[in-house]
């Protein structure tokens, strides 16, 4: 890393990259989720859920199954959203919108992470394929917030997304299916605080014993 | 940090903590700033800021005067607005509302970081006291990404927030006084990019040469 205190030496074409990537993901502020804030006032958006889970890594890495790099996974969480700038969110319950979303997300990987300077692109891309992968400590965590997230937002508002999708408990546990792998200890707060309690609300439909 | 693999020696009183200031600080997605988004479509609330600038940190903390920690930096600016889903958000041109501002934030610091585990409420607040501060290297950075970035959204959207509140150029250099002594590199950029394009275009009023 190099550290300039003049303009005169600043490669401008990176800088104007750099920029030019920073305005582009603006966008990631209008990609509509499925999950209501807490409070259910409407629905929470791709920058908010991203920034709300990196906080949570702040504070629950210390519950993570493996040993991780807190700040690692704090950057995949931050960015792993950002190819739906083009590829838009694929609601987790669409079983037909999921069937094309890898290749949709592909295309949006090479468009967006192609906008940075050669190495700050290829460094988005590898963080953004090991979340996808889903093959190492910290890609295993990230996938646990990205799940709990939600259920507990879900659980905060009454449902509100469950109830919209008409959805089943055995559909959340289908998408918690690699919570535990992440961390044993979140996943059973999930399961009993957020999941169990909206069974027993009726905000899930009980089609399962757990 | 201690690792574990079931629930039998957990602390449910820290993680019910936890997971209750987790849900308290989704007020944060319902704080609006000033600044609008890129395309002009609405204003931005503190939780995309906040993660806006966590990437913009994660690309350009190589601009930096000093050597910085851009882990540390990412996380002060991942929490810097947590206050105001107390204290609300005190527009930087608003001179009546910055009176009162340290005072109601605070009030804000204690009642929010209060909620947490004592360990991890009085890291909070040491990043959060180390932001207001603006002493140290990562805190100096900091403090000039929470400037560029509103300016950068401005200059995008046609100068939304600057038009709606009748703002001179002259007022946007006092507000970034200390832009330079995080990276005198970003504030050369800013001032030329999004400052100067937005006073010729009439978007900021022009009541100073520079």
């Amino acid at each position: 890393m190099v550290y300039m205190n003049s303009n005169k030496d600043i490669d401008m074409d990176r800088l104007h990259k750099q920029f030019a990537f920073i305005k582009e993901i603006d966008k990631e502020k209008e990609i509509i989720r499925q999950t209501p804030l807490a409070d259910g006032s409407r629905k929470e958006n791709d920058a908010e859920h991203a920034w709300h889970m990196a906080i949570m890594t702040m504070l629950l890495s210390e519950y993570s199954n493996e040993k991780i790099d807190k700040y690692r996974t704090m950057e995949m969480l931050l960015i792993h959203d950002l190819v739906e700038v083009y590829s838009g969110d694929t609601y987790c319950y669409d079983e037909a919108g999921k069937e094309t979303q890898r290749q949709r997300e592909l295309e949006a990987a090479d468009k967006l992470f192609g906008m940075l300077p050669e190495d700050q692109g290829r460094y988005m891309r590898e963080l953004w394929d090991e979340f996808e992968a889903e093959e190492t400590a910290e890609a295993r965590f990230a996938r646990s917030m990205d799940c709990i997230q939600p259920a507990m937002l879900n659980h905060s508002s009454g449902g509100l997304s469950w109830l919209e999708h008409g959805i089943a408990v055995s559909q959340v546990f289908g998408r918690n299916k690699n919570t535990a792998k992440g961390s044993e200890v979140l996943w059973n707060y999930s399961k009993e605080n957020f999941i169990r309690k909206s069974v027993e609300a009726g905000h899930l439909i009980g089609d399962m014993e757990f």
